[in-house]
């Protein structure tokens, strides 16, 4: 059942051969998705290396850089909490930006709602959005939806020069803070998103690992309290096993106070779960996931 | 940040040279964390492979077969949500049964609970808890306390063996159902075990992943449910990133039925947080880890 190796071989050392698996590391600690047969599709685009896979347990996995960007196994988890959640959260959404989000999941997941009314999407890397809609079918199905408008451009420009009190709530559906999305983790970014929502409006970003990029995760809590204020910063935690340490935070931001769980409907988040048969996302788990371990609410507290 | 490496090499493929890390994989998916210099410690017991390593951001570990067994980083998530859960959910627990538990971590937190009289441990290995004594003294550093009393025996035979009653509560803090701890995964055990215990007695399980054992947590919720019966056995998650995939089962049984989110004394929980400077356990984290993605619920619909 388990393989293993280690730095003084001996008889329990088994055959790990890298390059039959796609390895996620920091350099202290790495998740490894075996790869089955040849890759399916690479290209370099301008920004980064686009990659697709196909796995053994996960489905195909798509990778930036060789850092996993979602499979189809688990991506659920990931696009349901960093929608449903703002969507139950607050009512009357009707106008959603979307900055990222190339491969398609959080959209699928937005077009869910009926009172949603138009989603502009803005991913600066037309690469990603062809890689998925051509082999990530699952994932990618809402790309052509008449409410969408998707925008190949940079996402930092686009909030910079976006009209005041534009958008009900914002989702920033980032990869890791290298490359193209390092702009995205900036106080001037979230300014600028801070300007575009409407008076009543709210924020979900992806937040980084608060064990795999520590740094990461507290800076960007500490630039949003700075825009949004102490008490309308509010990470959650979803298990995304595709992403190493399996711990990933997302975080709401409301320009209100509005509170992710006391204002949550969960009567019709419960009926949306059932009509949907969501994989993940469900009232309790609304709820549960912004309770924290006691040493990750110590790494932000201010 | 990111080295990586898959199936065709190229210009992103660098070097993660195996040698140089601990890899828990079940071939298809692998949690590796790597190793800082020579291995600490190598004994060959006659029931299995004790090692324990240093490493880059996780302390030293301890492994078994090359599982990791903890991590002092992450070991606290684990053995305060298996041993605080049941705690708080009932009042009372005097005399308490630990199978496994050999580094002592489990040891750790319940002797933090002034009620408790006795604790019996059954572990099988002397070899770990040895290794754990010299070389995890923050994880082990119960294994001397008075109301301790440890035994060096087959935990499967002690329950079999032990008089009706005799528990309030019972912690099976086993390894992974290969080698030793297979017959700790079956229903002639919980049948052992449900009679031992006393009439308002409780049962607190390592349950295994419900992603990288999936068999192994299906098959012992069924197990436990004919032993306890479907309404008294509530399986709950944990964020161990020490553990591939991140997200690992508890399960929590009670003889009575006694629910472990209705009971659970909240105050007396939080005051005990605070006086403990717990790192992971908290009364919001006690009633969030019961909450279950849709599809974990499926996976053990009756």
């Amino acid at each position: 059942m388990t393989t293993s190796t280690a730095s003084t071989s001996d008889t329990t050392s088994t055959q790990f051969n890298p390059s039959e698996w796609v390895i996620d590391s920091n350099g202290k600690s790495a998740l490894s998705i075996r790869i089955k047969g040849d890759r399916i599709f690479k290209e370099e685009s301008p920004f980064q290396t686009v990659e697709v896979f196909d796995t053994y347990d996960r489905g195909k996995m798509l990778t930036i850089d060789r850092m996993v960007m979602c499979t189809e196994s688990d991506e659920a988890n990931y696009h349901e909490m960093i929608v449903h959640v703002p969507m139950f959260a607050n009512s009357g959404i009707k106008d959603v930006l979307v900055i990222g989000a190339g491969d398609g999941g959080t959209i699928r997941e937005l077009v869910r709602h009926p009172g949603i009314e138009r989603v502009t999407m803005v991913e600066i890397d037309e690469v990603v959005v062809r890689a998925s809609k051509q082999f990530l079918p699952t994932i990618s199905s809402a790309l052509e939806h008449p409410k969408l408008n998707l925008l190949i451009d940079d996402g930092i420009k686009f909030v910079k020069e976006a009209k005041e009190n534009s958008y009900d709530l914002v989702i920033i559906d980032s990869s890791d803070p290298v490359g193209p999305s390092e702009g995205l983790f900036t106080q001037s970014f979230y300014e600028d998103v801070f300007r575009c929502l409407r008076s009543h409006g709210t924020v979900a970003i992806q937040s980084e690992s608060p064990l795999f990029h520590p740094d990461a995760f507290v800076d960007l809590n500490k630039c949003l309290k700075q825009v949004f204020g102490v008490d309308s910063v509010h990470p959650y935690l979803v298990f995304i096993p595709m992403y190493p340490s399996g711990m990933w935070s997302l975080t709401y931001c409301s320009k209100q106070g509005n509170h992710p769980v006391n204002n949550c409907d969960r009567e019709k988040a419960a009926q949306f779960t059932l009509e949907h048969n969501l994989r993940y996302y469900n009232p309790d788990i609304h709820q549960a996931a912004f309770a924290l371990p006691g040493y990750i609410q110590k790494m932000i507290q201010v």
